[in-house]
C-alpha cells in the first residue's frame, strides 16, 4: 500500500527546465531545504516528496509529486500546507489534481449525509433538489422571515442565507436564525412541506460553537459554511459539532487550486454534504468543463466517501432549469436566488415556477 | 466620519465596460442580488457597496469600492468575505489595496508586541533581527534540538520551526517543543543570549488551545502561525490566547490578493507581530517592488497599530545580508534557513557569520 498522496501541478515554464523545476517543487512541498543538506536517510526515504511523473504540454508541463501522507498529520490545515502552502506563492504553479492513498480518508470526517441523506431529509426524489437564498444582508429580520415563508410555501427544498449574511450587528445569528426557522416551520406545517433552512455559520471557534448551540435549540436542519472563510481546520471541527448536512460555499476559494480539487475533492473529504460553485454562463467565468469536473469530483465513487450534491449557482434563473438538469442530471441541487427575488411582488409565483420546473418530467 | 472601507480592485477588461463592471462588483461584494430588486432604502443607503472611483489603466482599470464597514461584523472571516469572497472566483479581478475608516481597527487585535516589543525581548538594537529555521520535518527531535542549540549558541535572535513542521506523528508538538525550548534555554544560559523559539502552531481550535497551553508551560516566547492555514478567525482567537509575539507565515496565501494587502495590512490588523514573505531573488517570483510594498504596509504608521517586522525569506543567504539591510533598513528580521543548514558540519561557524554580518556596521 502506498503512503504517498499523488498531487499534480501544472507549471508554466519551458520544457527544458521541467526536471529541475519538478525536483525543486518536491523539496519545496516537503522538506523545504537543499536535499544535499539532509543527513538523515529516513527523511530522504520517508519524508522528501518524490517526482513520480513529468508530462509535457504545450508551453507548460504537469508534474506529479508523491507527497508522504505522514507529513500532513491527518489534519486539514496541514494537508493544505503540504499540497499548496509555499507553492501558492509561485504564480507559475497551479495545483490541478490530487489523489489520496487508500485509507487516507479515514483520518477525515467525509460527508455525514451526502446526496442520499439530503434526499431523505427533503423527500426530493427523481429530480434535482431546489435551493434559493435569503437576501439582501441588512434587510430587517421580519423581511427575511417573510421572504423565507414565501419560498417555503412555494416548496423550495433548501433556503440558504446569502453568504454575506453572517453575524452582523444589524442581524445577529441569535436573532435572525430562530425567527427565520420559525417562519419556515410555520409554512411547512401549513403546506405539509419539508423545506430546510441553511443559515450561514461564521466566525471563530467560540462563535461557531455558540451558533451550533442556537441552531440545534431552534431545530435548524442544515448549515451553510464557507470553508476558506472559517478556515479548513475550523470547518472540520464544526462538522463534528453539527448533526445536520453542511453546504460548502466557495467564497475566498479563488486562486490557483483547480476548482474540482478544492470545491470537489477537498471540501468532500472534509465533510461537506453539498458544494456550491459558480455555474458557467452566470456571473463568474468558470467554463462548462470546469463545472462538470467539480460535479464529477463531488459525486464519483471515491474512497467510499458519500457522494456530495453539486450546487451550480451564481446568477442562475428559472429559465435555465431544464438546461442545468440536462447538464448535471438529477443528483444536484439547483440554486436560484436573485433570479427569484427580482420578481418582487410575484415572489411566490416565481418560486413556484422554479419548483415546478425542477419537478417537471424531462 | 466615513463608515466605508475603501477597497481597490484591478479588473482586466476593456475600459468601455468599466462602469458596468464596477457596478456589478459593488453588488457582488455586498448585497449579491440585482439592485433593482432591493426594496429597503436602508439597504440601498447603508449596505450596498458604492463605486467611489474608476481609474483607467492600459488594458485594465482600477475600481475603488466603498464597502459598508457594518457588513464585515468586525470579524476576520467576514472581512475577508466582503473584501474578496465571491470575486476571488472571478479571475479577472484582483484586490490591490484596502483602506479602513478611522476607528475600524479597534474591532481587531492588532499586533501586541510589534517591532519594539520584539527588540525588547531579543535585545537586538540598531540592526535587523536574525532568524533561522529548524529543518527538515521528519528529522528526530534530538537532531532538531541539537541544531537549535547550535543556532542559539551562534546568537541567532529567533529560531522558528520550518512551516512544514506541525503536529505529525513523527514529531508531535507536545514532544518536540519542550525538547527544543530546553535546548535553547540551555544555550542561552551558557552564552548569556536571548534566543527565542517560535514553534509552528497548527490545527483546529482545540489543537491550538492545547499547543498554547504546552508552549506557556515550557516557557516558549514566540509563535509561528500561517493565518491562511489555520484560518483567519482562528488566528485572531489564537492571538488572544497567546501572550507572546506572533510571526505570520504566508503559506497558502498565494492568489490574487496583492501581497501587501494580505501579508502586510490584513495580517497586521489581525495581530501578527512579524510577517514572513518571499524575498525577490529567492525561490519565489515576487519582484522587488512587491516586497518593498509589503514591508511598507507592515511598518508605515497606520491607525495607531504597532509596526510589524517584515521578514524577507525564501532561499536567502548570508551573502545577501548587506544588500537586504540596504533594501529594508534595520527594522526587519532576516531569515536564513536552508542557507545555514547547507553548511552541515560548519553549522555553528556559518550561523555565527550570519549573526556577525547582521550586526556589522553598515
Amino acid at each position: 500500500m502506498s503512503d504517498r498522496i499523488r498531487a499534480t501541478y501544472r507549471i508554466t515554464a519551458s520544457e527544458s527546465e521541467s526536471r529541475v523545476r519538478a525536483e525543486a517543487l518536491a523539496a519545496e512541498q516537503s522538506i523545504e531545504m537543499p536535499v544535499s543538506a539532509v543527513t538523515d536517510p529516513r527523511v530522504l526515504e520517508g519524508v522528501l516528496a518524490r517526482v513520480e511523473e513529468i508530462r509535457p504540454h504545450a508551453g507548460t508541463f504537469d508534474v506529479v509529486l508523491g507527497i508522504a501522507a505522514a507529513t500532513t498529520g491527518n489534519e486539514a490545515g496541514q494537508l493544505a500546507n503540504m499540497l499548496f502552502g509555499n507553492c501558492s506563492l509561485q504564480p507559475e504553479v497551479e495545483l490541478v489534481d490530487v489523489e489520496f492513498p487508500e485509507g487516507y480518508e479515514k483520518g477525515f470526517p467525509g460527508p455525514r449525509f451526502g446526496i442520499e441523506g439530503l434526499r431523505v431529509l427533503t423527500g426530493a426524489r427523481g429530480r434535482p433538489l431546489t435551493c434559493t437564498a435569503l437576501k439582501p444582508q441588512g434587510a430587517s429580520i421580519d423581511y427575511l422571515a417573510a421572504v423565507a415563508r414565501t419560498f417555503a410555501l412555494a416548496g423550495v427544498d433548501v433556503i440558504k442565507d446569502d453568504h454575506g449574511i453572517a453575524n452582523q450587528a444589524y442581524g445577529t445569528f441569535a436573532e435572525r436564525v430562530p425567527a427565520v426557522q420559525r417562519a419556515i416551520d410555520g409554512a411547512n406545517r401549513e403546506s405539509g412541506g419539508r423545506t430546510l433552512y441553511a443559515p450561514t455559520f461564521s466566525g471563530g471557534a467560540r462563535a461557531l460553537a455558540e451558533q451550533a448551540r442556537i441552531a440545534h435549540q431552534h431545530g435548524v436542519k442544515m448549515a451553510l459554511v464557507a470553508p476558506m472563510i472559517v478556515g479548513l481546520p475550523a470547518f472540520v471541527e464544526l462538522q463534528a459539532d453539527l448533526d445536520v448536512p453542511i453546504m460548502a460555499h466557495p467564497a475566498f476559494a479563488g486562486g490557483r487550486i483547480a476548482p474540482k480539487v478544492l470545491l470537489g475533492k477537498l471540501f468532500r473529504l472534509l465533510g461537506a454534504d453539498a458544494t456550491i460553485f459558480p455555474n458557467h454562463g452566470g456571473r463568474f467565468s468558470f467554463g462548462r468543463e470546469t463545472c462538470l469536473a467539480i460535479a464529477d469530483a463531488a459525486r464519483a465513487p471515491w474512497h467510499g466517501l458519500r457522494p456530495v450534491l453539486p450546487v451550480p449557482a451564481g446568477g442562475m434563473s428559472v429559465e435555465r432549469v431544464a438546461e442545468m438538469r440536462a447538464t448535471y442530471g438529477e443528483d444536484c441541487m439547483l440554486l436560484v436566488g436573485g433570479g427569484l427575488l427580482s420578481a418582487r411582488d410575484r415572489l411566490l409565483e416565481r418560486s413556484r415556477e422554479f419548483v415546478a420546473a425542477v419537478a417537471a418530467p424531462r
